[in-house]
């Protein structure tokens, strides 16, 4: 069994659904891994992972209102000095995903057949969010 | 150290949870891990997983109020051609879990007295939903 | 490749974010991995796992907050026998995390510039709370 490691930068423009699932697969497959699990970190805390469905955009635009119903902006929030949309952004991140860890069966990823790995940045300005990948196996 | 894969189908009839403890505890008992870490991947984005107290079925009712509460058909989504509880299903797979890992300690997960692995189901007609698991230890 | 495991007891005293990077830090520092993967698992299901902001303690008390608008104490729950705080405890136990897998790469853990990782007190009365660690690398 081994391992190995990297870090994947996304560019991210706004709040928004970022599809990070080809550049994960590319690194996964040069590592020629049978069976294994890979395991994908979010060094931030005002963006995160999820994983939804990859076919109708609708889909992500219901999913980035139902962020904003459920931590929205201009709540009453003590922490305000970051920006209006920091706090929401802290929330969103807590009720989504800050790590994920997929099963490599078969020499594949053992995504669904409707699924796609998602960053999902919070924030309004352009930024640069780190990812952390860690795959083992055999 | 060593691993192990395998999928797991689960039938579903309905909206609700279901515990997959007993068939993930037998196959983790059957590959004699003495330490180690188990992985469960969930690859539906309208079903998810959780761990929740094993006790009182009374919890899961109300597990299922807040996701519907929180997550409400009729909520104004675009998306609505796959019917009214997928977009929801998808919202309630964001604010729950794709992917589980427990620690193998001393032959056993170290799932606390009060915990199980539960399926949550989010979509009204009868499903197969699938989980891929994969173990590691020795 | 070798693995560790050990598990940490976290005193609590009511509601609130606990931060427990440092002693979880401090035992990844003392096992002398390169690269590896660090998880941890909460064994509980009234207390819960996050990863978030550890410089301004105004974020976490507006955290508590959103927990507390989005799982009220006294929303007409069935579950009612073990206190007015159990019910919300659950729920807001399935809306954040169990588990967190964290790759270490070039000998630490990939936690970003401003992320700490809290275990979430959820009851009033004081507990103590256990998490079960497994660490991999070589």
């Amino acid at each position: 069994m081994r391992q190995a490691t990297r870090y994947l930068d996304v560019p991210t423009q706004g709040q928004g659904f970022h599809d990070v699932t080809g550049p994960i697969r590319s690194w996964v497959a040069s590592q020629k891994i049978a069976d294994g699990l890979l395991t994908i970190w979010c060094q931030h805390t005002s963006a995160s992972l999820t994983v939804q469905e990859n076919a109708d955009p609708d889909v992500r635009a219901d999913l980035l209102d139902a962020l904003d119903r459920l931590a929205p902006e201009g709540g009453g929030y003590r922490h305000t000095i970051e920006g209006a949309d920091d706090m929401p952004a802290h929330i969103r991140s807590m009720l989504t995903q800050v790590s994920l860890s997929i099963p490599i069966i078969g020499g594949g990823l053992t995504l669904g057949t409707w699924q796609a790995i998602y960053l999902i940045e919070h924030r309004r300005a352009t930024q640069t969010r780190r990812l952390a990948l860690h795959l083992l196996g055999a």
